[in-house]
């Protein structure tokens, strides 16, 4: 496996690839990886003769208020745990890199980033559209691999490349949890003991509200009522949003009623953690 | 030459050259074409392989009040100009082909679109970067060329394809101008016989501004009320803008220096025209 911090690096390395006739895969990770990402990798590994995973903070996507500063990096684990899983390349930029001089582009929507986490990070999605975007034309991947967890930004990306008529196959693979259900997150390492116990509400809720579905329920007020209603429960979480989407447009809905995609984000102490689930009927 | 409608008609197509290992240029048009577009299909036939010139009035890129409905079309002459110039492939969309329902995405920039046509015409240039950032990712080319007449759209893409990391040449070409000067476009079949008498106009002022720096005029201030001066000697013409730029940056300047960019936007009768020169010391 290859490690390098310059785009003319990947461009060559690639490009040697695809001369060979080499199919190519890209996870796009900012880093510090966990069993969902190498779940990812490990998917790319299965579907593509060769693997890059990009580590890069992408200081484009955080809010000013956000963690930019203390997000957390682990370069070293990052590349073992690469290596163990069979990527190729990792592609680890500075910031300069992938931002010189004079940067002033950018890529972004009209639909699809009103609700969920569009509405408590105004400027995440177009740092994510830009970045990768950026990503895809460096690697020039056949396949790109983005983990369900983010959901908003996988049906973000996905109606990006549909839009954009890039030639790139988007897979989404699903949420890899702890034991006790905590959705794996390197945020997750920003949490104290006891908001580490608190956390586990966000599964219980996604639980319950999965449960409620199940059963028939089909009021989308009643099913949010009540799992707001189950998190309020735990004294050290406040709610971000508690909501359910039409899971193609991510507009708000009333009933539920094809594909739905049901997410919540919250704040326990500073920490913000987000889960999901999607639901058909 | 082969003349197609559909995205997936003119990827199947530049697959199979890239087979072969040939190399791809593209030529975006908006049809109607003329002996300016003529001088970029004849420069990407020089340099590479296999042509593209794809014909598309691109709705995304005309204000509200601009002429989209009316912009003049002829695909049977384009056809024959292209074949004779040597191009081997037309793309010519529908605008549903492009613009699928739920399209939503787009591309815009920060800097270098809010002077000059920028300011007129506000959302212009996102629908052009949109619409290029698209034709780009369906033709794969390894160049693609564009009229120095678009100054600014020429900065401006230079400015996307490597803020967004386009694996793309970037190749701008002089302005191809009638016997009596003025710069070649296709809106010059909206003006009457009065019109296109007073049009010479910017032909004339262009040629001023470039006497008054050859012999050493620096003052910006100076060079630019003197051109307009001139203009407003010809009753039938309305300035919309006369600027100097930064050639890179498209920012304004009070001096002359470096690379820069002097142009101009005139309304003739319902007709808007522009023009420009570069000038370096």
């Amino acid at each position: 496996m290859e490690l390098v911090h310059k785009i003319e690096e990947v461009r060559s390395i690639v490009r040697s690839w695809k001369k060979e006739g080499l199919s190519v895969g890209l996870v796009p990770t900012m880093g510090y990886l966990h069993e969902g990402h190498q779940s990812l990798i490990k998917k790319a590994v299965e579907e593509n003769d060769r693997v890059v995973v990009s580590i890069f903070v992408n200081p484009m996507q955080f809010g000013e208020n956000e963690d930019l500063e203390t997000y957390p990096r682990d370069l070293n684990k990052d590349s073992k745990l690469c290596e163990e899983t069979g990527a190729d390349l990792i592609f680890n930029p500075e910031a300069e890199e992938m931002y010189e001089k004079g940067f002033c582009s950018y890529v972004d929507m009209n639909g699809l980033t009103t609700e969920l986490c569009g509405k408590s990070r105004p400027i995440h999605f177009r740092g994510v559209m830009t970045v990768v975007t950026k990503l895809f034309n460096i690697v020039t991947p056949n396949k790109a691999y983005f983990g369900m967890k983010d959901a908003q930004q996988l049906c973000v990306i996905k109606r990006m490349v549909k839009d954009l008529n890039m030639d790139i196959d988007i897979i989404g693979c699903p949420i890899i949890r702890e034991k006790d259900g905590l959705a794996k997150s390197s945020r997750n390492t920003y949490l104290s003991e006891e908001e580490r116990k608190a956390a586990l509400i966000l599964y219980k809720t996604i639980s319950l509200g999965k449960e409620l579905l199940i059963s028939g329920e089909r009021d989308v007020s009643i099913l949010l009522d009540k799992m707001k209603e189950n998190i309020s429960k735990e004294q050290l979480v406040k709610i971000d949003y508690v909501e359910a989407v039409d899971l193609e447009t991510v507009e708000k809905i009333d009933k539920i009623q094809g594909k739905v995609l049901v997410a919540m984000a919250v704040y326990i102490g500073k920490t913000r953690l987000i889960d999901n689930f999607t639901f058909e009927c």
